[in-house]
């Protein structure tokens, strides 16, 4: 029997995903391990790998077979969702030509082993030109998909993170936040005076003990170690393939706290990827959906969970003890103030629930500023700066605490930051549904039994792939379309009187 | 300016390079790091890898480029040179189909992986029919191989590792050394039993002092941290790309001196592939020659360099220093006669280079017979422990230290094995060379300046790629083709009273 035109594009897209993955494994070790003499070698390695896949997805052949996989009567839900997202993948592939996505992985391999130079010795000029050329190439192709998809550029490349979001839908969720925020920012600072003063664990704690602490609540919270693994990068993320997740974190010897609570974060991340639906590897509906609901998985293990006085009820004794803490610091009470602490702060990774949103907000302007081209590059630090004074009361003292504090644009990700914030509430809202379906997800947290949870987001978030949109899946397992209210209420709950 | 054929070769061997290099990351990747859990779809991964490299070689216009390429007379040495390679690998690429070279990567994936374990457990029989298959996969394109170029079988799978090697000239070298060795090993072990006894230096060593140690030594050798790592790894051994060498050990608490003369021999390979020529980058012609020259760098380093008297009066004092050594076992004299011991042992990567050849034809008379089909894998322990007993008086009491001990066969290097004594003959005559030529390169190991040593061979051997076969190079560069004399004279000079 002859191969259907469906099944000649599913292996297509196995292979794909086989280079997809090896793409991501070389990614992975650039960011966590690669000798720095390597950099350019790794870039046109990872050019290749991406100019070959590019070429598999626009094959000649590709049209045809997606209208005659589309005529098939014999797929199933599945199917038919993963043939419309190779559809959609094939469209936005097509409009971009060959040399402009060589040119732009190389470009972005190139910037961003500049940039942890230039970030290390605050040098915002070195990396400049460097950026330029990103950012240049970055407008050149998400150009040519604006055109394809008739939508405005700054949405073509947020659609590249996020499949269907408008900046036009963003912008007055966005504005509500901000208009909200300074008075809420007060209220909640002057709640913090009220309280009881946090005490600070007293350090040094020494690494190889904050890691191993970091993979016992990673095991608690069913992270498999032979399916993944744990390292350190400058700029902590979840890489790797569903087979071989890989999170990276980086230890602060006086301040256990960021770093665990980033290992934490990033196992949300992971357990996403380890949830999805096996039947469906390396097909696009077998994937993760855009990056807020990545994000959402991460915040809603970091934030909702593990930033309550419930999950810190566990964990604060096994912090004590693995570290030999003494004294009232190390009490679950004092370390939920900790860990729920609000401050104006430079750093958006360090930064608190509360103000994180006026952290992306600000770097959502900024960046639809410069790729509309109502700003320049070599004004960035300024008006970072000035926003960062406007937005949080505080000014930077060098580019390395502010616009160069993030490795996202450096390396090519435009359109992506306001994912983070998307992913925040949609986190406040899938949480809130959970705990309602069922009742053991909150009595395991300070038992440190996270089955339940985990077993529900499976069932419930992971297991689904990429089988409907983002806002369907929502509407299904909450009940209702995304809501900032319940990302509010949740705010005002924790950090109001 | 329309490309010329050979330019279009050269653009397509730099997409190859690159797809090799990728493949090279995810391979040290798998044997240093890598989930075990993952080992599937890595498999797969490199498997997809292989097939697109494969699908280049052998793209329909490659033979008619050859040919037009072989007309144009604007080509120098080095590009007839590649060129002449070119040929040779599309020749041998175009006997396998792609579905064998498919199957046979993803079963050696498999194999391996299974081999960690039953290595682990001494469980043969587990990894057992993994291994047939592999051997299977191995004859078959092997034999595919050999039709075309009208070889011997063995000869086509030795080919693969020494390009233009032949068994039939292996075989007599082989014997007389066979037949010479067990007289000659008598005399060694009795003239070693006339000296001072042997004093151990006492553990335990840590781990991150020998690491430490091991830097220190790479360091000397002209390792650049900036274009390569050293890690941990089961089995020893040099990966990564010429831009980003990756070296492994595995390290011993209880004895250092093991860790640290791999790390010596792995940085001796290390450095020949930076030593490489960097205007012919992925080229054919600019890659390391086969892999008899490759271990000859290694053993240069290790055994004619690192074991002598001379580079022990530089090493011994700052091994005492690091381990805080005391006693007259950190001298010098007792680490050289520590590091020249000879014994009848059964793990061929901890042998001396006395036994060390007898390791290697033990294993290529083994692999001939399998090949040949004169034997059956399954009568593979049996067979392993009576040749260890007739060359070397031992039997191992496991398997995990007998035919389990190397990663090699379930791999799938077979033919890979002579490579090893082929090496040994050719690092004495290039070191009695190199000495001959430059004094410095004597007088400067006492001293720990290996300068002298590292530029003779870079600009002797490392940068001249593979413009000319083996063969021809050591002739160029010793005055006469490979002697195995001049090895046998190295060995009775240091063993013998």
């Amino acid at each position: 029997m002859s191969q259907s035109a469906y099944s000649k594009l599913e292996n297509r897209y196995n292979r794909l995903g086989l280079l997809g993955e090896a793409g991501d494994v070389l990614h992975w070790d650039s960011a966590a391990i690669m000798p720095a003499g390597a950099a350019k070698a790794r870039g046109e390695q990872i050019a290749e790998l991406k100019a070959i896949s590019h070429n598999l997805i626009i094959a000649p052949d590709t049209s045809d077979l997606i209208d005659a996989a589309s005529q098939q009567s014999d797929l199933n839900q599945w199917q038919q969702s993963n043939l419309n997202l190779i559809r959609h993948h094939w469209t936005r592939a097509t409009a971009i030509p060959e040399d402009l996505v060589v040119a732009l992985s190389k470009a972005c391999s190139e910037c961003e082993a500049v940039w942890r130079d230039a970030r290390a010795k605050n040098d915002f000029k070195r990396v400049l030109p460097y950026m330029e050329t990103v950012l240049e190439l970055i407008k050149q192709s998400g150009t040519a998909v604006a055109e394809k998809l008739n939508l405005p550029l700054y949405d073509a490349l947020l659609g590249e993170f996020e499949p269907g979001a408008r900046s036009a839908e963003i912008d007055p969720v966005f504005d509500d936040l901000t208009d909200w925020f300074p008075n809420f920012l007060d209220d909640v600072l002057a709640a913090q005076d009220a309280r009881p003063a946090i005490r600070i664990p007293k350090g040094p704690f020494a690494i190889d003990v904050q890691r191993e602490l970091g993979i016992k609540f990673m095991d608690a919270l069913g992270f498999d170690f032979n399916y993944g693994r744990l390292d350190i990068s400058l700029h902590p993320f979840c890489g790797g393939t569903p087979d071989d997740v890989r999170i990276t974190t980086r230890y602060d010897e006086d301040d256990f706290t960021s770093a665990l609570m980033g290992v934490l974060h990033e196992t949300g991340h992971a357990m996403y990827e380890r949830g999805l639906p096996i039947d469906y590897r390396r097909q696009p509906v077998g994937n993760a959906l855009g990056m807020s609901m990545h994000e959402s998985q991460s915040l809603l293990v970091e934030m909702q969970v593990c930033r309550s006085s419930e999950f810190l009820e566990y964990a604060a004794p096994l912090a004590k003890k693995a570290f030999n803490g003494t004294g009232s610091a190390w009490g679950a009470d004092n370390l939920y103030r900790l860990y729920t602490k609000v401050e104006r702060g430079f750093i958006r990774v360090d930064a608190d629930e509360v103000t994180y949103p006026a952290h992306v907000i600000l770097r959502y302007q900024l960046e639809k500023a410069l790729i509309n081209g109502e700003m320049k590059l070599a004004d960035l630090p300024q008006a970072w700066n000035k926003k960062m004074q406007d937005m949080l009361g505080i000014t930077p003292p060098t580019d390395t605490l502010g616009c160069m504090q993030d490795i996202h644009w450096y390396d090519g990700a435009w359109g992506y930051f306001p994912t983070y914030t998307l992913g925040a509430m949609t986190a406040a809202q899938i949480f809130q549904a959970a705990s309602q379906a069922k009742p053991a997800i909150n009595a395991g947290i300070p038992k440190g039994d996270f089955k339940p949870l985990m077993a529900w987001l499976r069932s419930n978030i992971h297991s689904s792939g990429s089988l409907m949109p983002a806002s369907e899946l929502l509407t299904k397992t909450t009940g209702h379309t995304l809501d900032p209210s319940v990302f509010k209420d949740h705010l005002k709950r924790r950090y109001l009187p």
